[in-house]
């Protein structure tokens, strides 16, 4: 019989009472299969009041010591729900990364997992008892504790039913499923069914807060299907699954989008081989990821303009870290700017639809709206845009490619 | 040169800029030394905060899980200090009970270490970095986090400093020594400036909060001084060490009482080989410490009486156990107490001075105090009293004792 693993998030374990209920939610299915893990997040708030705690110590907490601290918040939660279960007759034990022995690289504040041990965890379901595990958290070769960075958690559970051969792994939110668009932007939004790997990772990593994108990468990798639900309701649920021939009907699956990005934009600076190397390079040291890139060659050849998206909170060591090089790398200036968004879609049936590209850049021209940089892949189209057009963005994409009308496959079954 | 081991407690950690203060003297000693462990307890009030929602959880909170919520609140103000000593350009690193292998039995809520591996330590150590342990958790075999009591984190830094064969363990805290009996109870307390581990364990065991009695073994067992002093003045303190001439030529060192305690008798028990033997080992199997113990045979030596004394947190739990049990023992009745106190008298001196007791009983009689139990030790005298006697005993006992007079050795020196 398969194991069953399921996440709750911070909303689900948010009190004593919200625990509780989740506790005999558990207990019921354990009447079902007695091989539970649970994944569980921070009560909510209480990750941001560790960070906050932090930072009244520290301008810049040392990373390692962050962790150390923000892993506390998970320590709690899972010791509760083990009481909880317990309570209500169900054999249950708390499980810290270091106890299960799940090791990621030393990248803390954003660590990936690398392994995870399953002797403790197998111990554990082989005594019949539920295995409540801290999420967001893991350990290093040298016993360090790292986190999985923001969402962290989604990740702990792909990954856990991952190398437990789970037939799925289910998160337990507070929203019942993946929507074509923000439903706070969009009345019309619809729950999406079933989505595939490649779409869910857009759309996490486009902005949708629902799953970590390292999670999606996880279940891709190992197949887990992956069932985001309501821990408050039974109905609902969007399943993100291998792709199969109904996904492809739809043109755009979702409309995302991303407040939480700045550009930056070196000027003028020397076109030769390399240049871009450096730049990225400096920045991949301090881990600092980049999204858009856009270079634009002067008429002349030997200047160019290269511009990027990074991470708001990026943003400004990003700018220091550029402006030290600019002398270094030829460039005439170094600006940025904040106002912007990112406005996306996505869909498998990119692929087998042309013209995709062009109607969205209709679409957002036809309301006024300039596009400041574009990027695509397979299934993706973004455009980066005045931050302030981004609800009057994403409404009209939503209306351009039919997205409230019921799915095809939904209607002929 | 020597291990500096240094302990600060839960109010001298007990905001962000308490801990910046600590930092800062911190600092100043690594300029002496480099070679620094500092134990540090959860900030004030995190404990109880932490038990207080395990009880809004469970009415008999998992004891496992138990310490695993509680031990978080050391790992949060570990991370701090290490925090702010990076801030002040102090290498730093904290370290939990599970990153240096604290090994400790399974009693969770109590449990004992019983091995320190040196190894991370050590690394720490040489790297030039200030290790900073959270104290009162450790580690079982398993993996298991347990915690080691009320007090726990003086233990934990008297046990690295034996192991770390550290000159002396300077515990922080916020009174400035250990006194000849309560300052708010009798106005003419002294500060004792140097105390033997015989006299310090009576008084801890006896209920002066200022060390856990386990801390006093471990620091007599290894020969460990241990200072006690304030962490907010760099006056005054009290040294715990071998016993000297000096101590002797006092009578009492301390007066001490406990609160905490309550009485049960069993009635009219079978008098017979193994009644008592069976009874605390029924308490001793839920991990009750016994204390003051009194037997009285009938005058037709068939019945007994038998009273002794728990912890008020055990009382209920020791009645239930002796109530189910009652009939196997053939007891008529157990019936208990909870308004009692404990009034003690502590001095190495008694054992070359007569009449100690005699002087005792008589002080409390002649302000008519009855004495309900006696219970003595080579160096110490308790009572049991109604507990509203209890300050009027300690003044008189103060004054009978002549306690507030200085003493002579510091009167010649």
């Amino acid at each position: 019989m398969g194991v069953v693993v399921q996440k709750y998030g911070g909303t689900s374990v948010g009190s004593v009472e919200k625990i509780q209920n989740v506790a005999r939610k558990i207990a019921g299915r354990y009447r079902e299969t007695n091989r539970i893990v649970v994944v569980v997040s921070a009560m909510s708030g209480e990750t941001d009041k560790l960070l906050k705690l932090a930072r009244e110590m520290s301008k810049k907490p040392d990373p390692r010591e962050l962790d150390v601290m923000v892993s506390t918040g998970e320590q709690v939660s899972v010791s509760l729900l083990a009481m909880a279960l317990k309570d209500l007759g169900v054999p249950a034990r708390s499980l810290l990364a270091h106890q299960i022995g799940i090791f990621t690289d030393n990248a803390f504040t954003r660590a990936r997992i690398q392994t995870i041990e399953l002797d403790m965890l197998k111990k554990v379901l082989e005594n019949g008892e539920v295995a409540v595990v801290a999420g967001f958290q893991g350990m290093t070769d040298d016993k360090d504790i790292t986190t999985l960075g923001r969402g962290g958690s989604d990740t702990s559970a792909v990954a856990l039913a991952a190398v437990l051969k789970a037939d799925v792994c289910e998160i337990y939110t507070d929203v019942d499923g993946v929507y074509t668009c923000d439903p706070n932007i969009c009345e019309n939004a619809r729950r999406i069914d079933k989505i595939s790997y490649d779409e869910m990772l857009e759309l996490a990593s486009l902005g949708a807060k629902v799953l970590q994108t390292r999670s999606v990468e996880f279940g891709k990798k190992y197949n887990v299907p992956i069932l985001v639900k309501s821990s408050f309701t039974d109905e609902g649920g969007t399943l993100t699954t291998m792709e199969d021939e109904d996904m492809e009907k739809e043109v755009v699956s979702g409309i995302t989008y991303d407040r939480n990005e700045a550009r930056i934009t070196l000027l003028g600076l020397q076109d030769r081989p390399g240049i871009a190397a450096t730049v990225f390079t400096a920045l991949a040291e301090e881990n600092i990821n980049v999204d858009m890139i856009i270079q634009n060659s002067s008429a002349d050849g030997k200047s160019a303009d290269l511009s990027f998206t990074v991470a708001k909170g990026d943003y400004e060591k990003a700018n220091e870290i550029l402006k030290k090089k600019a002398c270094e790398l030829g460039a005439r200036d170094v600006v940025g700017d904040t106002s912007i968004a990112k406005l996306s879609i996505v869909g498998v049936g990119m692929r087998s639809h042309a013209g995709v590209a062009a109607r969205m850049f209709e679409a957002l021209s036809r309301v006024g709206i300039n596009i400041i940089m574009i990027s695509t892949s397979e299934i993706k189209i973004s455009c980066a845009i005045d931050q302030k057009y981004l609800e009057l963005g994403v409404r009209v994409l939503h209306e351009t490619f039919e997205m409230d009308a019921p799915l095809t496959a939904e209607a002929g079954s």
